[in-house]
C-alpha cells in the first residue's frame, strides 16, 4: 500500500469573512491528529504554518513529550507524537515527502462543500492501493483557501451528515475520513 | 429510526491505575461531542459527572455559547452546544432520556478492548432500525468502569487500527463510531 501523509495548514486559510488568514496552533489538534494518525498508520503529520514562533511553540510541545517529561509519563503519547513535524508551507511539506518517500506526492484536499475536482471515499481507497505517496490537508479557520483547492490533484467529498449540519471540528473530520480511508 | 442519545461520563472511569475516579471536564470535549453529536442527529448529548461544581462550570458555558455572547458570535456552535446537558448520574440519564423518548433505553458502552458481549458496527446499525432509544456511552481517563460495563446491553467493538495503537484521543472515537452507525 503507498505511503499516507496528513498535513494540517494554518495557511492559507479562510476566515469568517473569506479573508486569507494565518491561524493559530490549537494545542488540542497536535495531540489528536497525531493519535489518530498514528491509529491508522499515517507515515507523518505536519503541522504547516509560516510563522516562526507557531513552528517553535510546537517542537517545545513535541520535545516535551518526545524527550522530556511527557515521553516517561506517557510513552503512547511519546509514540504519536514522534510523527509530528513543522513545516513552514505546503511546497516544503511535498518536499520533504518526496525526500521521505522517495516520490513526489498526490494532493488530497478536504473541505465541507462539494466542488467539481470532488472525489468519493471509495475512489480513493483504490488509488490508495498503489501508486505515489498521498497528501490528505485539512484546513483550519473556515478552511482551505482557493489557491490550496487548486493545487490539490483530488478533493474528497464533504462529510454529511443527516440534517445539513456542517460544522464538524476539523479533529473530528480527520477522525472520520482517516477511518473511511483506511479502517477494514 | 430510533432515537440516539451519547453519554461522556466522568465518573465511574479508571485511572492509569485501573483505579475508579472522577476525572475532569475537558472543555474541548464539549464543543467537539456537541458538533459531532449534531452533525449526526444525535438527539442529545450528557455530560455526565457527579461534581456540582464541574456541572455549573459545564452549564456556564453552555449558557455563554447558547443565550451570551457567543450565541450571536457563532450561531452553529449555538446550534450544537444547545444539545449539550449535564447530568449526575448514568442512572439519572437513563431517567431524562425516558422522559424525553418515552422509554428506557439500551445501553451501549464503547472500550479500547474486544470483550464476550462485543457486538459489531452492522450488528448495531440494525438494531438502530426499529425498537427503543439507543444511549453510546464513552469513557474518560482510561476508560468506563466495569461496573458501566456490566450494566451495558451491548458492548461496541473496539476501533482498530492498521499497527496495533489503541490510544484514540474521546473526541475522535466519538465521531468514528458515529460515522460507523449513522452515516449512509
Amino acid at each position: 500500500m503507498n505511503d499516507l501523509y496528513i498535513a494540517l495548514i494554518h495557511h492559507p486559510v479562510h476566515n469568517k469573512e473569506g479573508k486569507i488568514i494565518t491561524t493559530s496552533v490549537t494545542n488540542f489538534d497536535l495531540h489528536d491528529l497525531a493519535r489518530t494518525g498514528t491509529t491508522y498508520g499515517v507515515k507523518k503529520f505536519f503541522v504547516v504554518t509560516p510563522s516562526e514562533v507557531q513552528q517553535n511553540m510546537v517542537n517545545y510541545i513535541k520535545n516535551y513529550w518526545t524527550a522530556g517529561f511527557g515521553a516517561d509519563y506517557n510513552p503512547s503519547r511519546k509514540e504519536a507524537i514522534t510523527f509530528l513535524e513543522t513545516s513552514p508551507s505546503l511546497e516544503d511539506t511535498c518536499l520533504t515527502i518526496k525526500n521521505h518517500s522517495g516520490s513526489q506526492p498526490l494532493l488530497v484536499a478536504t473541505t465541507a462543500k462539494k466542488t467539481e475536482k470532488s472525489v468519493s471515499y471509495s475512489f480513493l481507497r483504490q488509488k490508495k492501493q498503489d501508486g505515489p505517496p498521498l497528501l490528505l490537508m485539512f484546513g483550519t479557520g473556515f478552511g482551505l483557501a482557493s489557491e490550496v483547492l487548486d493545487k490539490a490533484d483530488y478533493i474528497l467529498d464533504p462529510i454529511t451528515g443527516v440534517n445539513g449540519y456542517n460544522h464538524l471540528p476539523v479533529r473530528s473530520a480527520v477522525a472520520i475520513i482517516l477511518d473511511r480511508l483506511i479502517a477494514k
